[in-house]
């Protein structure tokens, strides 16, 4: 198999493991009947930053972004081939390993969620609201206003994708590098119990975007619309996040190690 | 001592004290009078990760499998005496030393849950509902039904046996290594939040079936059945689950570093 | 840029970070219709110490005091320039650099809360209660009592800088060098559930005082007042007792590793 | 000062903070007011694992027992002067480093409750129900048996020791010697999970006798009788489980690394 095709398969792999556990743990708290049910947001935080360490472990051979905004953030922040180990060795860093991350990502993405709705099909069946249903797939606003709810999401993304800089940057130095995916995990349940309040933080369009499409398709019973009128929002912002923060991050880079 | 003798003895002591602690947890939340009662299903998680944190430790010697379908998913993995450190060092990989991983991982789940019993002795009687007491022992399902319960048996243990695998591959390229017993800690963590929710993530057939036994065996005050028409789930899904990730995972290598 | 130019902006973005994250948990869980209302204490714990995690690594190259106490508890610790690598590479501990770590903690802090506010400006504006909108901000005593007030900061404050200076002297040696940002997190998380209760544990004079500035001048929807005749006491309390903490690990540094 | 004095202190500092940090979660938890109040037994066991930790920091030079059965269990298991790093360096395993370490951490106990207790003194003022001061201070039993509460504190305090012991032995082959303090934090977490429920995890003599002694001393207003009856079982229990470890350890110490 060629780099690219490791690439590809590696973010898939790593999106689908990402998706499944994260999705999973919402359908847990949410569901109708679960053992979990009514677990809290904290529960929620824990189950998908650990979503995270597990997508991250198993992607190892593609850097492991599972998240275009990643992806985007450190093209801005300008990696290369040779001079930046985020992207997987011996990947050029052009428009066809950008798209070839992104594609794997957003069809991982909807694979985890098909496997998390087998995991509980059951629940789905029991619960009779809609809007929990859709709520294990994507990201809702608690209170809907596409300009804050874009705030938001973009300020979350940004401390996700400047902070992942930043481990990159520190290697041994600092001993994160000994800590494996630990730290992006913590990461990410940090940036959920902080700032997840508003929008339920995607901070990752294809988190949000691939498991809406498996929230369409799905013969989920009882399931209702799939709240496209807000699906740009979690794109849109998590993009707009990443990219801030791998260009505001270049000059800031010899802060970080 | 021989090498199949350590083996037998640090899997039935890693695996007693993952179901001590495991089913400890389990009897804090559930049983009457508790202090930890209705201490929340992220405690429950907690405290099964962290049973694999200190079960993993003490059966060093081992390679701290503690699970009949680790043991299985490493073999279908391609585990041999050499070549794969999964098993302990200078055990060969056959029929004999794979029965005395499995019958010492039942055996110390029996164990662990006696110990358990004894340590929660007063709450058992004084609790008065007995699907709580089964409960502290062996899984069962929110919504009953084999064939749901199965598949989330299967995806869980998947899961599990798929990401173990990586952590094998990576050693220290990755930092994985230099966090010693948390990586998988975490894991169990993780999956139990994420995929715990309809069956209570037995995902080792070991720490259903051993502790099963001890519920029917032990003199339990007021205790109901065991429930012995869904023990086959929790042991038949797990090991599906294990061999499927070990073959899964062989063209997948190269993704895990 | 010269090397108290870095430092200006490390300490600023790393307290920023730390800011923002902080204060974001809180509103999460304190103001009206976020998903994380109501999600408890422990909720909070976990995120002020991973935005201690945060904030620790983007300000890697100052040493990322990112709190007042810490850079004066280290002074009176006697750091020096050289023998002491808790300030920044090259940095001269005296006053110029003193009062630019001070100096940037605090602006950082004030941006910090100002970002947390954009976060979550909707639901500033759906939150009915004055008071909840300052505890997202700054800290106040569960019972007002100025001189038990301070004693608590104080003791909380100890801790976090008696054990900071014990990480900067294990090194590599006890293992804790190879964990980077965790063990400080961990330490804040810790703090916050065993000393948190009865003032909220500012610890920190900037994270206090800057929110609290922001919250006087923003715009905010309904708020009350910033309760100044407070205000001191998480500044003059964290401050005693970093310097305690570094006075009384003088003849103690034998301990420390 | 001679290595024996540098042990004495070592302990006192290091329980002295273990016991302030593990007294004040409690006193969060369930004294009236407080902005932890019914935060839940999960924080509570976080709170004391993460008191572990900055215990065991601090109390770098001496080995950080912090606990008398941890100390019994080492003697128990062989430790001697250069053949276990487990005591201080250069220090003899004799009558008098035991009782210096056992003293030391009595004394350390007794002084973190004190301090616990002023950071807390107006909510001790403030809580109305006397039981809830003296469970800030000491352990006491969910149903009152002394043989049932011996053997719960018995297998907790095994399993503590026992683990501990698996911990010095792997060292770096397993990664572990490079997680510092965090490995026995996570352990006390663990333990309070699933072994706290009956009688709230003394496992340290120390940390349960030395607070008792404060309680009875100290002028609580409203206080009760600090149940000297069942006193004997929290010191009694993790003797007998730390000896009992440290001795089946021995011919098990194979497994462990």
């Amino acid at each position: 198999m060629d780099n690219l095709g490791i690439v590809f398969l590696s973010e898939l792999v790593g999106t689908a493991m990402l998706v499944l556990l994260g999705c999973g743990v919402v359908a847990n708290v949410a569901l109708a009947k679960n053992k979990g049910f009514n677990g809290g947001f904290l529960m929620v935080n824990f189950g998908w930053g650990l979503a995270v360490f597990a997508g991250v472990i198993v992607a190892y051979a593609s850097g492991a972004h599972l998240n275009p905004a990643v992806t985007l953030g450190l093209v801005a922040n300008g990696a290369t081939e040779f001079g930046n180990p985020a992207f997987g060795t011996g990947v050029p860093v052009d428009v066809v390993s950008v798209l070839t991350y992104i594609g794997a990502q957003l069809l991982g993405a909807f694979l985890g969620a098909v496997v998390a709705w087998l995991a509980y099909k059951q629940h789905f069946d029991a619960e009779p609201e809609p809007a929990n249903k859709l709520g294990v797939f994507s990201t809702g606003p608690a209170i809907r206003s596409y300009g804050w709810n874009l705030v938001t999401e973009i300020i979350g993304t940004f401390v996700l994708v400047f902070v992942v800089i930043g481990f990159g940057r520190q290697g041994d130095a600092s001993g994160l590098a000994s800590l494996g995916a630990l730290p992006v995990a913590l990461l990410v349940i940090g940036i959920g119990a902080s700032l997840g309040g508003p929008t339920g933080y995607a901070i990752n369009p294809a988190r949000d975007l691939g498991p809406r499409i498996a929230h369409a398709i799905l013969p989920i019973r009882g399931k209702g619309g799939s709240d496209w009128s807000y699906s740009w929002v979690p794109v849109v912002g998590p993009i707009i996040g990443g990219l801030l923060a791998g260009w505001v991050a270049i000059p800031l880079l010899p802060l970080l190690g």
